[in-house]
């Protein structure tokens, strides 16, 4: 009870007579008797919120965002976790899915998943994030919620086989410098990754919040490549081939680059810049009147903890320190929060993340200056500005 | 790469000739397209692992057990938490359901699940265990495998309104020493909490991994009394009666008191004391033959964070110190590690942990000299004795 708000200061209005009030509430509560036994649970059917997806005209291609303004705390439900696809999402029988290493390795290996599941394993907090999520905000077309705005992000508890354990088992050559990592999708999703990133914290992961990954995952296998961008976290992992140098696939040649104003394009452009939303209030909600509300966020970096957040309610003329929930975990979901009483006039809702390498998440303005305005052939990428949420004085919350 | 096993001992066996290896990882690949897009994703259908449940005669009462062979990490997926109702699953509509604080406060208070929304939050990783839970070790009839024998216990992030907050709302009159929670369901269950406890980390929870609670946790509102025996956790929270004194409801006086070798009821044996079991290799699995394997498992203490989980091979007679999963968080799952060749001989796996107040997981006969043979009405509760399985040459895994 540190955060410095008096007693009775949230509910005062709320307090009926207790006579009254105590035979409204045995009127209203059910007694209802069983219910079905479920050896696999669901959520209440009242709970409706869902992924919105964005299908491309290309067959298989399509994307879906996590409901940020519904979720709470640092685990992503792995049922509203965000996905990307560029060819389907394949239905795989684990108990015929291989791994292959090869390449410049002494004893090339194949792993079938029991193979792995025998091995050293590890667990790890960490958020997914497409490079492209809250590109709009860079285009100057704000997403109108959170889930629109920024749901191209996600954060599970994944488990697996750290990857330098593989590298090491398989013993690597004097010139192994990248690696390949490939999908079994029917694009065969390929991309590469520097081998000391490889050694550094990579996971091939086959559990995700305590049970095996969801099949948008990548089930039964995926990279977790902690922090760099979503693409690089290679789905339902096939194949993973040492190399001298990258192989400059579609996929981080043609796009996943970002275009800079001279026309030039940022290449392997792979850690994810510490950002923050805030998703309540937020677009798309409505506050019912003046009083006390609490803001609430989300704020994550590629390059560790998130060491600061900072909330302004006046359009970013004074912040305030929020409140980080504990544990902070590095490369992981950082809920922050701030008490606020709303005193019924517009107001401007902004929050701004620091993290451990002393990194401040950055105006758009001040990205734009230094990135412009110019498009990649995939849009845009990398976007990682203070988002802001315009609160009315008819308690209607919307972009700004 | 601390944990000191040398380069190739894993899977030397295993390394095929690369080239027929990579030609079967291409022959064995599906390269399906598309897959149906769904709003709340869903398990593979590969994966089939359930709570096991457990019907007793009185209608609408059973409970249900984590299947902890098959889970990963610090998390357990909600669709397989363990359950224990009395009375079925309530179908509570949350636009309908409200909390009353009543009793020795000044100001009494109905809230709905909308006003606790609005109110300061916080989310905290915790487990829950059934008081009950691992009751056959302590009747000599040992569960043959972690569901069965330690599956009453799950553990999930939950998110909610810190109790203290509301109780600071409320304000309570001089001589409040105690509070009576009592839920929704057909028998309304009640258990009474000291408010001490109370005012130190309880939560009013509406939030478990991300999203709203699964009903069999209580949807739309559970008491979360970190570190306490399950059934004070109340279920369908719709009541919070203050008061001087414990309310000696059936479920305090009856059942859920441990009866002690001299006849004697140890009654408000709230807390859960440390405990830990392996929960692979263990009861129920086989391995394929000697060589390189993880023994894994899960450590949890009532009183705080586990300090150490040691594991022994050898029956008991040497251990040695497992790796615990970071982050360690306080009355939370703590997965520890510990890498083991077998060498094909029969073993006895067991593991004991430590938690931050000193305390370290007794052996059976150790809590048997301390609490005797002799069963509560309700059976026995709170036994945290030494689990052991027994690896057979065979491979086969038992219960000792």
């Amino acid at each position: 009870m540190t955060r410095g708000w008096s007693r009775r200061r949230f509910l005062a209005a709320g307090a009926a007579g207790v006579v009254a009030a105590a035979c409204r509430a045995e009127r209203a509560q059910p007694t209802l008797l069983g219910a079905a036994r479920r050896g696999y649970g669901e959520r209440s059917p009242f709970e409706r919120s869902t992924r919105a997806f964005r299908v491309s005209s290309t067959p298989g291609t399509a994307s879906s965002r996590t409901p940020l303004q519904d979720t709470y705390g640092m685990i992503t439900p792995s049922s509203l976790h965000f996905e990307r696809h560029h060819a389907g999402v394949p239905a795989i029988d684990p108990s015929s899915h291989e791994l292959l290493i090869h390449g410049l390795v002494e004893h090339p290996l194949i792993l079938s998943m029991k193979d792995l599941r025998r091995l050293p394993s590890i667990s790890r907090i960490h958020f997914i994030e497409c490079a492209g999520n809250s590109a709009r905000e860079h285009e100057g077309r704000p997403g109108p919620d959170p889930q629109t705005s920024h749901g191209l992000v996600s954060c599970s508890e994944w488990t697996g086989v750290p990857l330098a354990v593989l590298l090491q088992d398989v013993g690597l050559k004097p010139d192994a410098r990248w690696l390949v990592a490939e999908g079994a999708d029917a694009c065969h999703m390929a991309r590469s990754i520097p081998l000391q990133k490889a050694l550094e914290d990579v996971l091939v992961a086959y559990g995700q919040n305590g049970e095996a990954l969801r099949p948008e995952q990548g089930y039964p296998l995926r990279l977790v490549v902690p922090g760099w961008e979503g693409n690089v976290n290679i789905k339902w992992l096939r194949r993973i081939q040492v190399a001298s140098g990258p192989a400059m696939t579609r996929e981080e040649a043609a796009v996943y680059t970002d275009l800079m104003p001279d026309g030039t394009a940022r290449m392997f452009s792979f850690v994810m810049d510490a950002k923050s939303v805030i998703t309540r209030p937020a677009g798309g909600q409505r506050l019912d009147g003046p009083g006390f509300y609490e803001i609430e966020g989300l704020a994550w970096s590629g390059r560790g903890r998130i060491s600061r957040v900072e909330v302004s309610v006046d359009g970013g003329r004074t912040w305030r320190d929020a409140e980080l929930q504990e544990p902070v975990v590095s490369k992981a979901f950082t809920p922050f929060r701030c008490a606020w009483t709303w005193n019924g006039r517009e107001a401007e809702l902004q929050s701004r993340c620091r993290d451990e390498t002393g990194y401040v998440q950055p105006t758009r303005d001040a990205l734009i200056a230094m990135r412009g305005l110019r498009s990649g052939p995939d849009g845009f990428d990398h976007y990682n500005g203070i988002k802001a949420w315009r609160v009315r004085s008819s308690g209607e919350v919307t972009h700004v």
